[in-house]
């Protein structure tokens, strides 16, 4: 699996930047001027948002291509890419589309990069606080404002009392016996945390949070996240335990202590 | 209820935003510097976040009594002040104390002015995005990056499918029969969002978001929103159609004609 040659992994984190700020170049227009761009749109018409998103992965994947035309890309708005290499490359231009809508800063520009079909690199790119949760193997820094720091998670001793937990939407996410698994697991930690996205497993990288939670993720929600999280010492798995590269149910740890607790409670819901 | 001097009112919108401004040299700092200060605080502990709220309540009474020294004080951490005058100054350093110890930039310092019980100046500073919504007589504005502009709730028609809901953690806020009210709000809205603390009530200001139902609000809470949804062109009550000015289960809306349909599913809830 780690069989790549660094200088291609190199090349790609480089690139990953330039993504980013083109991503960048189209989101947060719209996101700066959503009173008057998203409100004209009605009800259920999400079309400004939808067409940024579309967009800027359309941009990407051009970039993509010019510099690395044998890798595989897939992303969340257009089809997948089949390419000649192992490299794939996974985007979601703004994960988080409800919380850019609703004027929420936590959303972000998602880009992983897998290699043998394991990410090896991710950026969450929180673009309206200026914020990039970056992931390599076996190190993980968040670049604010041009400087660099080391992202590390935090030792909770193994103790659930001690986690700040996570859930983008519990309610809506959790079938009913998936609600009650979490809610035990809620009950016992120091507080929950809601509608972060991307963006609360940026804080779990970063020591500030320690357990999300969640379910119905899409492999374009999650690929980015992995490398950030482990480079960090951290955790993500699906909530048997098992590879969490596909989404579904995951769960994300910045102290695997506590995971054995966390899949006894997780148990309660069916299937798992 | 309204036989306020005009220039006495003035006077004290002028000092909110002292008040606010060294409210922010207080919490700003130590929510950048928060990686390293509020993670050396084990556990259950939250010294540091709760000597910036305290330390700023203090600094802002300080500011208040030197100016206004016969106005009534209130605040979330210290004891009340009663004043031999109708003013009243309502306080909270830190509201969303929870985001801010997870690094979300959704606290915010509230700030209410009420008049003969009723509030009449509202301000929630979001000092982490550097946005102030502002509240008065019949008016509401924001202020971001020295540019004000004018808030005005959105029009749903009336038709609670068009709304974003948000509440700040419906799992820990409501209960039982709360949540099933709740529930049948949420299924019917067009999305919802959680995690907001008095930033929801902003962006339903902002007419971004529609809907905010919340429990367990304190009046130091819930004062300082009212005139800012209320300037912008919404209401904001309790559960029952009530005034909202003592908290516990609220109601905010930006279009007044989405109420009787809530208040109907809320009824679901005991006592309502």
């Amino acid at each position: 699996m780690t069989d790549y040659s660094v200088t291609d992994l190199n090349a790609r984190l480089t690139h990953m930047a330039e993504l980013a700020k083109a991503a960048r170049a189209i989101t947060l227009p719209l996101y700066a001027d959503d009173m008057d761009v998203i409100n004209k749109a009605d009800g259920d018409d999400y079309d400004p948002v939808t067409n940024a998103d579309i967009e800027g992965e359309r941009t990407m994947r051009t970039l993509i291509t010019a510099v690395f035309p044998h890798d595989s890309i897939e992303g969340e708005e257009l089809p997948d890419i089949t390419g000649q290499n192992d490299w794939l490359w996974t985007l979601d231009p703004i994960d988080g589309t409800r919380g850019f809508v609703a004027g929420i800063p936590v959303w972000s520009t998602l880009i992983a990069v897998s290699y043998k079909g394991q990410p090896v690199l991710g950026l969450i790119d929180v673009a309206a606080q200026d914020k990039q949760f970056w992931g390599a193997p076996d190190k993980a820094w968040l670049l604010q404002g041009g400087v660099e720091t080391e992202l590390k998670t935090r030792d909770c001793g193994g103790d659930i009392r001690n986690a700040i937990l996570g859930c983008t939407e519990p309610l809506a996410m959790l079938k009913p016996d998936e609600l009650s698994a979490y809610n035990t697991i809620r009950r016992k930690a120091r507080f929950s945390r809601l509608g972060l996205d991307a963006y609360g497993y940026g804080q779990v990288a970063a020591g500030r949070m320690d357990v999300i939670i969640e379910s119905l993720l899409k492999p374009c929600d999650v690929r980015a996240l992995m490398p950030v999280i482990e480079g960090a010492g951290g955790k993500v798995t699906n909530w048997e335990g098992g590879s969490a590269v596909d989404g579904g149910r995951v769960v994300a740890v910045g102290d695997a202590a506590l995971l054995p607790e966390i899949y006894r409670d997780l148990q309660q819901a069916a299937d798992v």
